[in-house]
């Protein structure tokens, strides 16, 4: 019944909270999505791993993502700022960067969009609502959504 | 349990052919997605519509859509170009943009991919797998996504 476009979803996780990390990475595998995570401290890193820099910079090792779960609010280079970084790019355009913040902050919200975000996602505080967004947020991007071959 | 970004859901849908827009439309009411659907037959009413032209100068009738569905092939102004032209615009490119279509051309993907799609649907040929497609977007981009206000 299910239509894999991706198998399996490779995310890169952009979180500065070990904590909401740790909750990312466990909803996902208690969902059985059939995941990839990779997790990155903050944007800088991220940006590292993206454009393969420095200890990144091996691409066999270092696949690149079919989706970006990415955090705003972060120290040193901010989500935005890696947002705008990413769409700027011929070559890393085309993967989807899925905001997913704590803020709804109407500021943060229309940066993005003018940034061009694939999605923004608000985490729920609850959470059973959390681990149902996780859910419905993994299969549709798994099962449905096409990529761009690289 | 469930988190109403948006209540109802204001989808434009942009699709040439009548019995697809028949489907998609009907999918949508047999799942109880709040939705509230306006279809427009190609890109060019399409792009008359976003920009409040002609018949649709009113700006109180007719009212933004939340997220725009649109397919590839269309006579006159086809996908990639409402794509384009929006994603080029500062007053419409918060709008999410998903591409429905039957192609999954290497050249499509990437020409929507770097202009700013967010997110590229290939329609199943399976009735079944089609409705489940219809689910499972109409309940992301309904409950979940976040939208700029305008």
């Amino acid at each position: 019944m299910i239509h894999k476009s991706v198998s399996p979803l490779r995310i890169l996780l952009v979180e500065d909270n070990p904590a909401h990390a740790e909750l990312v990475i466990r909803s996902f595998k208690s969902h059985t999505i059939n995941s990839e995570i990779h997790h990155v401290i903050n944007g800088e890193v991220a940006l590292d791993y993206l454009f393969q820099r420095g200890e990144y910079a091996d691409p066999e090792k270092n696949l690149q993502p079919h989706v970006i779960l990415l955090d705003i609010r972060m120290p040193k280079v901010n989500g935005l700022d890696v947002l705008r970084e990413l769409k700027a790019s011929e070559e890393l355009r085309h993967i989807p960067v899925i905001i997913l913040t704590t803020s709804d902050a109407e500021q943060d919200v229309n940066k993005a969009y003018q940034n061009y975000v694939n999605s923004y996602l608000v985490k729920p505080v609850e959470f059973d609502k959390f681990m149902q967004l996780m859910e419905e947020l993994g299969f549709y991007w798994l099962n449905w959504n096409h990529y761009q071959k690289v």
